[in-house]
């Protein structure tokens, strides 16, 4: 009968704190899971990694990956830093593909082929060593890769030898030309379609949009090749870029928490996700991709 | 040296007619499988399963799958019939899942939950005998079934005793509540995210958007539970539906073409989307998931 205990019970604030249970707790629903999960299963987003993208459409917020791209988050810093992304735009919405963004330089030269980055060169930071990179495997195949799992709140992929962040919805990466060296951070992008898998390994995945990205989703898709704004006009303005470690006023800076993948919690609501337990489901599918986890992340206080 | 010769010498409008070959030709870039299918490639889309849902912002052209859901499909044809979606309305768009419409009865319960169908009650034609379903399999593991693959223009998935339409991007199912019987087709879904898997098996799926989806996928979110529109004047009015084989002038009547999936040509676009050939990628994939191989249709003079 303990399969049917209410989950509240198990992981509701009431319960005892410190003492991470060890085996994952039998599945609940999801609305269930995260309403109930304690404040061991989030870790803080730092602030030098919370980047605000200001637009009159409303604010992009992306957690930026260090730990898997570090100098194009250092690139990026730099140029938020620089004033470089203030007077940018949104210059592309491709339908089932990606809305991408650049500084003021790369949004005058968008959908221009063959203009080269003015920024400093980067490495191809595309995967790295497997064994420096935490992993919680996903208990399901993946169509790409020898393994799918998590790693410290991010998706990613693993072929043994290395791992990799992988393009979910909603991913941030870092756009280039053919030549990997033109990937300068000036041009970001996110995911706004089903999961374009094939660019793995193949572009600097630099972090993830955790809060606000639906209304660019619904930004109207670029006429131009690839998804373009044929016109100036259709751009989109970027007022203001910051990084949340800048803002003076400790109480103006906004706080967000992504859910720890290695906590009883998540491997809970991975259950979750495989075998819905909501009232709709009539047949639960015992499977799910590592796109369609969806970690949670949340604003708070 | 073969594998090295340009697609378009093997499969191009020069080639020999009649002849398709018995093994795929070598991988070749997208666009060039794309652009030199020979016509043997291609079926036509049955002027009786083209729906055209005619709104402000577009044309919405669904291709009907009466060989998974034919009760369904029936059921869809008579509302079309009888006027039922002329005056009916877009009325929810949830972000990174679905757009979903309805007749001028759905319409007017949208988001009420609780109000029946008014329809004929339907027999849950949510998977099929997997010995009645031509098969051809998708080489790369699926996380949520035993096989994936295609079957005569459509993303499938199999456990080897059914067969079922999975939840790619654009396919279109039949909304219901939890009862299985109040999903009458008088509300229908397109997905616009990642795919939703996990309602393979769950829901009705009666087709898939071959054309027009992109102004869809790009209407404001809804900001009601489940992004339903909160008011009426957010919901985007549907002027017209009507079926391809009611449109009495032949010539005004458009024609639209699906990839085959049991081609040789189609054999070559999986191959060229497991391992991407563009210059552009530097590290071929090895593999692709069955919502990512996107199945080609085109309309046609």
């Amino acid at each position: 009968m303990k399969a049917l205990l209410p989950l509240v019970l198990l992981l509701g604030a009431g319960a005892p704190t410190g003492a991470i249970p060890t085996a994952p707790p039998p599945p609940a629903t999801l609305a269930e899971i995260e309403a109930t999960a304690p404040e061991t299963a989030w870790r803080p987003v730092a602030p030098d990694d919370l980047l605000l993208i200001d637009t009159p459409k409303g604010t992009l917020t992306i957690e930026l990956a260090p730990g898997f791209a570090p100098e194009h988050v250092a690139a990026i810093r730099a140029l938020v830093r620089a004033g470089a992304f203030t007077g940018g735009a949104v210059t592309r919405v491709q339908d089932n593909y990606v809305v991408q963004w650049g500084t003021k330089n790369a949004a005058k030269t968008a959908n221009a082929p063959g203009v080269a980055a003015t920024g400093p060169e980067l490495p191809p930071e595309y995967e790295r060593a497997a064994a420096r990179v935490p992993f919680v495997p996903l208990p399901y195949p993946d169509a790409y890769a020898k393994q799918a799992g998590f790693s410290d709140g991010w998706p990613v992929a693993t072929d043994g030898a290395t791992t990799w962040l992988v393009h979910c919805y909603a991913m941030v990466g870092a756009g280039r030309d053919n030549p990997p060296s033109t990937g300068d951070g000036s041009e970001l992008y996110a995911v706004i379609g089903h999961a374009p898998r094939h660019l793995d390994r193949n572009m600097a995945v630099v972090g993830r949009v955790i809060d606000g990205l639906a209304p660019f989703a619904a930004l109207p898709r670029g006429t131009g090749a690839l998804g373009f704004y044929a016109t100036e006009a259709e751009k989109l303005p970027i007022t203001k870029a910051t990084l949340a470690s800048d803002i003076p006023v400790m109480h103006l800076r906004p706080h967000y928490q992504v859910m720890r993948t290695d906590s009883p919690t998540f491997a809970a609501l991975i259950a979750a996700r495989a075998n819905r337990r909501e009232p709709f489901f009539l047949r639960p599918a015992n499977g799910v991709d590592v796109c369609n986890v969806k970690i949670p992340a949340r604003r708070v206080p």
